[in-house]
């Protein structure tokens, strides 16, 4: 449907050194260190005043967006592994269960009590 | 397709009162002082490492993506009205036409210059 030259502008677009776009960063698969794919990121939240990444939101199970989880992760806890073409976050499946979650907790009271309990349960400073 | 109370929770995750989800922005109109509509938010660009947004897209034009033009607008020159259910920028048709823009730049080097360009040119501090 679209064209060589017209596909590599757009690519170009979705990435720089420094910068990712948005909807580049939307469904890319998620990996641990083990290689096991722990699912993708669905979205990311940006604070409206701040235009800072609070964080991203993992999802994984579920049929057509019904009965997913869902897990906000820090953006730094992801780092992109070229390799495995999707990003890398250094947790166990085991540990990832009991991670803070849309099933288990109110997905729109994202507080720094919140906030803090996310990020330092990947290790992440707040 | 989906249910009112599965629309209900999607919704609510969407955005809080701090915080808006990246695939909320994208495709959100662009209207100025006037009422008049610019174009919509493609994406944004965001830092890899500092997890700040850069910029925000705006297309208008083109079919299907081809031919369109992008404008790199600063993320705090988005105003959200909740009138018009879009985001406002506050320049004249007029102005916008002499804008940075990725058919007369380049799109891959948002480097500090031609981020002072782009943010002076809303009246934002870069």
């Amino acid at each position: 449907m679209v064209d060589t030259m017209e596909r590599t502008k757009t690519l170009a677009r979705d990435e720089t050194d420094n910068l990712i776009a948005s909807n580049k960063v939307e469904g890319t698969e998620v990996f641990n260190h083990k290689g096991e794919k722990l699912g993708k990121v669905e979205n990311f939240m940006v604070g409206k005043r701040s235009g800072r990444v609070e964080y991203a939101v993992m999802s994984f199970g579920g049929i057509l967006g019904i009965g997913e989880d869902h897990y906000p992760l820090p953006w730094d806890a992801l780092d992109y592994d070229t390799e495995k073409d999707g990003y890398r976050v250094d947790i166990d499946k085991d540990k990832l269960k009991g991670a803070p979650s849309y099933r288990s907790d109110t997905g729109a009271a994202f507080n720094r009590q919140y906030g803090e309990r996310v990020y330092s349960y990947y290790g992440i400073a707040y």
